[in-house]
């Protein structure tokens, strides 16, 4: 938060300028951040060599990563990651992360996106504090757990099991499996992940790395802006949106001693599922479920490391995620 | 979020067992998640032999990450995160980085964290699903953006600034470098770091990477549940807790093109500012910042890299964070 200090001057102009300090006189032109197209289109990745060739200044620090909708992956070179680590040192550093790529799997959560209406209502953003009052801008959030890109952790679905703020980081750092059942699903909008399609990868790639993550692209994540498509109601009030059977699921926590799966729509049952087995078989075993991936295009198949970004409130039984991968 | 069709089944018994299916029996036994100790004392790191020689079993992937308070860090080894990658497949993917330990740097949050009082309410946690009448958990989160560990945007200062969901995820993955000032805020709990600082450290580790994020390690984050002793208010309502001064902050921006700079403390500036000059230096220059980060002992001066787990809300002027150092 800004400074307390703050209520003593709630009269700060609009145009608030950077002082001019002792040691580096801020010229106002480089505080101007620019914003550039994005660096992908829908579904894309920018080539690492244009994307190194370019670079990042001063001035380009922050870009649109997402203008004109949710599904545009944000990627860019990361080619000054890894930090040469000197021999000396606090503690013993190692030689950091190395990573070409970061692709984004994260929706914006906007109050107008697409919620399982009937168990929760619209998140709401609102802003109580403005810069022309207060002196800075800040918003008040009123968002269920469960909307938007988010985690669902084993107390979501078993009485007395660990909530969101327990889990070990170790287990939000890990390998990334997509396994791809688009094609059939622009086809059949009530399929879901079967051992098969599982059986069929691993004959392609071998066997899921152990402590795996598995994101199930069903393409869903493309209809996110199209009003009506992602839940996918029928006249019945039936939703018709892909998932995970809950044979994969047992599958995968039984065979492949996954960490968790994950879907780009917003079930990991699939939207017609009569009872939800699948959440009750993944959940209680001690894993945990991400809903409403994006862009899961842009993540290869198999080689890439998932960084969940999940939050820590206490007694959390989910909540909004930034999902990463580093490819 | 679970399935819609979860409306038509509110009486789920609170003993809900994972079916049997087919495929895959499912015993009762292998579904019990298994607690364990923190796998680090308080600031203190496993040592790598001793995580990988544990392993992670199926019943014990999630694990007390942060029993006893916020302050203490989870780490692990995670040998298996760089999932060897096949010659073939969709796209080209990578070798997948390379980390051998996560260091958590997210304080928990609970109803009780401590916010800026004066200019923010305390974070509410209402459960409003329940999983022996609806047959799930789930909570609604009503949370100012600037509580807990959270990131401040260019707009949370600047008219008109990007905002979170703005941010391109390259910069939420970058070098971390962590200069430490907890001796000088022992004694002068208004310290702030100066580009005096900032040179000490260059002269031991070399400049600065270009967009690194620099984190100030006052020790004030194991403050942070001792009552009163995190904002550390005195008899005249003014806060004393250290920050970064505008001086150093303009150096980071001007000098070494950081993408943002970070505190173990609830304000950029320090408690006792009288005009947060920080946040107006640093924000509407295009750089981000992060506050009340946590377990900072946990991670080496440099070598890391920091993942920024940032919310992706539209609008945003910041918001809960989960961030990782993996080292």
């Amino acid at each position: 938060m800004c400074s307390p200090s703050l209520m003593r001057q709630v009269h700060i102009p609009a145009h608030v300028q950077p002082p001019h300090v002792h040691g580096a006189v801020v010229a106002e032109q480089s505080h101007a951040p620019a914003f550039e197209e994005p660096v992908a289109d829908e579904g894309g990745v920018e080539p690492a060599a244009q994307a190194a060739g370019r670079g990042v200044g001063r001035r380009a620090l922050f870009r649109m990563s997402a203008i004109g909708g949710a599904g545009i992956a944000a990627t860019a070179t990361l080619g000054g990651v890894a930090n040469a680590a000197a021999a000396t040192g606090r503690g013993a550093p190692g030689s950091g992360p190395r990573s070409s790529r970061v692709v984004d799997l994260t929706h914006e959560l906007g109050e107008d996106f697409p919620v399982v209406y009937k168990l929760m209502d619209q998140p709401e953003i609102e802003q109580v504090r403005f810069i022309d009052v207060d002196g800075f801008n800040a918003n008040l959030l009123t968002i269920n757990e469960h909307s938007g890109t988010h985690i669902d952790v084993p107390g979501h679905f078993g009485p007395g099991e660990p909530t969101v703020e327990q889990i070990s980081a170790e287990l939000l750092v890990v390998p990334l499996v997509v396994i791809r059942i688009a094609d059939r699903a622009a086809r059949d909008h009530d399929t879901r992940l079967t051992v098969a399609d599982i059986r069929r990868y691993e004959s392609r790639y071998g066997r899921l790395p152990a402590r795996s993550f598995v994101a199930v692209d069903s393409g869903w994540w493309r209809r996110v802006n199209t009003p009506g498509a992602f839940l996918n109601e029928d006249s019945g009030g039936v939703f018709h949106f892909p998932g995970i059977s809950p044979e994969a699921a047992a599958f995968l926590i039984e065979e492949r001693n996954v960490v968790g799966a994950g879907t780009d729509t917003s079930s990991l049952d699939g939207g017609a599922a009569a009872v939800p087995l699948t959440h009750q078989t993944l959940l209680p075993s001690g894993r945990y479920g991400i809903e409403n991936l994006a862009a899961l295009d842009s993540a290869p198949d198999h080689g890439a490391t998932l960084v969940v970004g999940a939050p820590k409130h206490r007694g959390g039984f989910g909540g909004q995620i930034r999902a990463l991968a580093l490819v």
